[in-house]
């Protein structure tokens, strides 16, 4: 495993519920082009209101996976 | 819109329950005395413990709003 | 003078030009209803991006200005 | 209160659910050995993902605690 | 207790003296408007020099207070 | 627009003669490959000397933009 | 010297008079289970406001101490 | 050279041996996919610990590389 | 695996030679008395300087390990 | 030139018109006693407001300049 | 005012007393070899601990001064 | 000990080997102008890539040194 090469990617997922739904929502959309994925980092949370009140949450992470050998 | 001017306050909302849930507090508590909220940024989490258990999620956040011309 | 207290507020202003545009619009739109200030301080500068190109700059700035004593 | 002295430690709490449960996951562990215990503070939200899918969310928090006297 | 909403505000003390002085300074002058104070925190320690001689402390912090019920 | 998901991307863009002008180079470079672009956040401004002289401007910028729906 | 290994704890100590005796009221208390104290590092002042008047300052410091060989 | 524009990437190197060869690893891989390849910084130096020894060493870097004209 | 809680301690390891070595000697040092180690966090490099020349490298590093249940 | 050297100092320049000119007026402050001067990285971006007016913006920056072989 | 250039160098002073002493001994030896100092920025408070008391506290400022036109 | 003062100064040193020939090639070449040098702290590590290949690390370190008495 010492050998292996990851890279990260950043990503911004949002939900109107919270913020794990948030983050499950942006590592589901990667799913569909990147492989191998190991981990998540929460660089950022924030979101934005409408109507006086809050309308949904955004979460920036960072997503790590394993970059395969050619 | 690119001659907008806003404002930011610093609010922290409390809840036994969850982080979502501390965020919609503070807005909906800075709804009463603060007009045209656009975005908030989360910018601490963190709570008290009572009797060894989690007693609540405090939550500090930034609530950015246009300020109207006068 | 070693005795003043100031007081520092966050604002954001925009500029479809430069960043000087919106430090300066930002300070005119306080200065309609704050007194005193003395100096600001640039925390973020970020902006938004329509139909693929730059539509306008977006300055955070805090600006600091002198309480008065009552 | 004024000569109150605290110790704060650095625990990693973790949960397939929410940010909350791995908070209460991880404070609920530190009751076991430690007393008094008075306030958390988030310092990172992460997590493993495993098969395309977040699997769990692994939350660092630093707990503080009041050190009795001898 | 778990349902207050908390504001923050940030305000610069000087004193000639001290950095106690200085956040003394601060929070007397900012309780003349402001009601049911809670904690500060210090964000900044710096100062003027004049005549080649330490002049004043400047003590930058954040006052928390409780936003009462409407 | 809640359940929006965007990427966001690390550039570098350079001027000799403003920080507005290295922000646009580098926005109009990334609209040759990257569509939906949304908004982008100042990370970092640097710069060459050469000959004694401002030489350019170096401006780092993350830019964030709607990833589509497969 | 060159093979010593060091641990750091955080500690965070209170007075109602200055940071330096809250610094002080830290590490006299830490030295009554902790030997071989070598350092401290300050990594926050903050402090409780009661009756609109500063009540007490609380500091927040790393003590570095060298573990012995067993 | 004033008006180039570069793209940075978040990269992870893992080695048994040192934090230089985790670098190089990294910048290696990389190298089969990116052209142009100018610089990178250090971001984090991490690692893993098994049967209580260092296993190896996981460096995070960014790189920096010029973007073609197409 | 998810619902493992793991504690950190901080650590500083000393080598006259490189940073790897401060690393590792901050490992097997605390291997003597902390079982389930998993990770590590290298939070500072610095070093002292003696006789004109560097004298060794202090490394700061925070320890993960698992919190076995009672 | 990988056995270069170099030394970064800390300049504050000052403009009433641009980011980039109090930028050129440090660099060019600075070429009257420094030689061989390589880059710059902007670490502060503030300024003075005088009569209710932007009066002036203070950039801080590192120059960063090679130490020539004695 | 506004065409002022400003160097800032790093110092480190000591006190046996209080944090105030420490920037005051700092300030003091800086005037023997600096002109025309105007400002100071605390960027870091440290100490010793010797005997298992607290030895001397040592404060990390940077002190800005005006750069005379040649 | 206690009323020494010291500065700090910044530095960028060079290698094509190890971070640690990059720290030891900076403390060398500073030796040459400044006496009673006392601690490093790295602060930075980056480095050029050429040929698709690290062709040397960069390590930025700030070296504290003891300003002797007049």
């Amino acid at each position: 495993m010492s050998d292996h090469v990851y890279k990260k990617i950043e990503i911004v997922g949002s939900s109107t519920t919270s913020v794990e739904e948030a983050v499950t929502n942006a590592v589901n959309r990667a799913a569909k082009t990147v492989k191998h994925m190991r981990w998540f980092e929460v660089s950022e949370i924030r979101g934005h209101i409408d109507d006086q009140k809050v309308a949904h949450f955004q979460v920036g992470l960072k997503i790590g996976f394993t970059i395969e050998d050619k």
